[in-house]
């Protein structure tokens, strides 16, 4: 498996601020990795509201199942996170075992097990052991602290080759309010949603109600617009926790999530979701290269999206960005495959600022040159105008790399 | 660019018939390989009967316009396919080509150009240069011969890395008729339908309507259940003539696909559709491992083939097939991302005879050593019982290997 950090990975991390109202720890648990941290415990002094977006298979792991089911509740006092095993196809297993973590996460905490959140990352199919949990979340829920973020992404990385952190700021009602976030990948990654964890908590004072509304809309032009390779996971979870320490700066709690004091935190979020999405597809399995895929001019901005991810999910598309080869005629083919309304003839396409078809032929200025030089860049934005409507879309992929093939051929055993 | 004939190879080829009523040749016109020939044309020495099933690109090439649009005439005297170039998204140049190169054929035949047909296979959005065609149509046909159809296979081949024949005999009425096929990969290989060329004739005496009937029954669990990559090209074609030639030795001809008469022909045809179409999968870019998908159980057969073809175009499970990993996980996710109805704790999995996870977890007899020595053969047979409804449906595709990669990754230039 290769272990070198990506290519595309950040030149530098932020500087992450505490955040008033949760607290964290990191143990090694022996889940799976030897010689790291593989559990994470978050922790909210007071009742945090709650909001969570997940996977869309029909066959959930476990801690999906768990939390839906615990989100009508909308407080959230733990949440505890294990790499390693993603406790998913793990049938009667599967639950005692978030069970048995919920109710050792709240005993430590002193909660209800309704205002615990459990998340799994890892191998799917192998019976996760809680009991390696029991013994640790009590002394981790003592020694958890504020300035933990880098350290809480790392505990739940995967072949991730780089943890991922992200924080804003935002203002409400005059009272300046923070959103940190965390966030793991790497394959397994598609719209709706990927073996993606993300927890993201904002101090500010915001009801579940209104939370729900500002990630529900919030994930569809970031974490939803990102695929490194179609396959969608078992155990994609995005949440949003609000601590609400910022009322006693004054801020007056929001409860719904039309309220125009939301424009400023609305925005703040929305960047910090796409920020995090994009630092998962930068550490995408095997990526050498980052793709930007905009499509213009089709029959609606639903079909532009389709269309957008047909390109962005083609294998033969992904190896020839690998391959540095300006390989339009795919881009042709994937538009053609959408199923979604194009008239050959009237597609135009860029790579970078060079556009290489028009009318539906190559274009009459193309210059293998000019064109090959942006196949070299690390990031290369596709642009496709469909001709016919006013629909647009973007959205973000990597190359499909030997790489790829080596880290999956080869990931279990 | 991998050159090694596939390891999937057939060991051996059948010997091919001479066919009555069609004479073909083949040509080196120099579109873009050298040293190989790369035109191929049919003749027929009487009008035949003509039925074609093509791509659901919106995009298609060229060609397949002008095949569709001839269609209708019902009646082919020429076939004339190249490779190296596949003449499509060339705008109104494409179409300039397809009329120049039927012309050509039309005048070396002495027919109509409505009764040629054509087909092209290679790189996207290269003009293609028809007046190659014209030099070496005459020759052609007057150089045509019956028994050509390993060299024809040869002469349609991109990155194949073997020729695709096969042969059967029927009986219509007491009467034997023979059925001859060639066809094409290796990748850009989905459903409806593939980089895939394929052309069938038969020596039997079957109007138009009548082999349309049957080709568009027979394509389904055959062309249309096999994928190496989920892309779909601009150029799928697959034409069945029937010469007429058998109406020598007394059958009568047959006029409507219901006729009972047809029950020989028809289990021959499909039987040869489906030897074709293993031969294109089984010489999938970079294939090491043919892979069998069954899904059994689903709620309907259309469920059935969704969850197949959403298990055999996973980069996950193949790649894990390329690692000889047993990774049902990655099935369950697969089966989870289909969007059709399954219950995750009624699944069961075998890889090969070992059923290696029932009731929604692990199989409690599950054995690594023998489910590794399933992974190691060359032939793997995926099944999945999903426990609903009575719906089936089987598919074919193969490995996701480093060699696609290299292959696709490096193929225009």
């Amino acid at each position: 498996m290769s272990v070198a950090v990506s290519p595309l990975a950040p030149k530098s991390y932020p500087e992450m601020p505490s955040l008033r109202g949760v607290r964290m720890a990191t143990a090694a648990a022996g889940i799976k990795y030897k010689n790291r941290t593989d559990v994470l415990m978050m922790v909210f002094d007071k009742p945090a509201s709650v909001a969570g977006v997940f996977t869309k298979s029909k066959c959930p792991s476990a801690p999906v199942d768990f939390c839906r089911a615990n989100l009508a509740h909308g407080v959230a006092r733990a949440v505890v996170v294990n790499s390693g095993n993603a406790n998913a196809f793990t049938g009667a297993k599967g639950k005692q075992a978030t069970t048995l973590t919920a109710q050792s996460a709240a005993a430590a905490v002193g909660c209800g097990e309704n205002e615990v959140y459990l998340a799994s990352t890892g191998v799917i199919g192998e019976p996760l052991d809680a009991t390696k949990f029991a013994g640790v979340l009590g002394q981790m829920h003592s020694d958890a602290t504020g300035d933990f973020w880098k350290q809480a992404a790392e505990a739940i990385m995967t072949t991730d080759t780089y943890p991922k952190v992200a924080t804003r700021t935002a203002d409400i009602g005059g009272v300046k309010v923070t959103i940190n976030g965390i966030a793991k990948g790497a394959g397994m990654i598609a719209p709706d949603m990927a073996t993606m964890l993300s927890f993201v908590v904002t101090d500010a004072d915001i009801a579940p109600e209104a939370l729900q509304a500002l990630l529900s809309a919030g994930v569809g032009p970031t974490f939803n617009s990102v695929t490194v390779d179609s396959d969608t996971s078992t155990s994609d979870t995005l949440m949003l926790f609000a601590t609400g320490a910022a009322a006693a700066d004054g801020q007056a709690r929001v409860e719904k999530g039309d309220d125009a004091r939301l424009a400023s935190f609305r925005e703040a979020l929305n960047d910090l979701l796409k920020d995090l999405a994009l630092q998962v597809v930068r550490d995408g399995e095997g990526a050498r290269k980052m793709v930007e895929v905009t499509v213009t001019g089709a029959e609606n901005d639903a079909a532009a999206k389709k269309i957008a991810l047909s390109i962005a999910n083609s294998p033969l598309v992904k190896t020839a960005v690998a391959g540095e080869d300006a390989n339009w005629g795919r881009v042709v083919m994937a538009v053609g495959k959408s199923g979604e309304m194009a008239d050959r003839d009237l597609l135009a396409i860029w790579f970078g600022n060079v556009r290489v078809a028009v009318n539906g032929e190559r274009d009459p200025a193309y210059s293998e040159a000019e064109t090959t030089a942006v196949m070299k860049l690390e990031d290369i934005a596709v642009k496709v105008d469909i001709g016919l409507g006013n629909g647009t879309a973007t959205v973000w992929t990597c190359d499909l790399t030997k790489e790829y093939v080596a880290i999956n051929g080869d990931y279990r055993s």
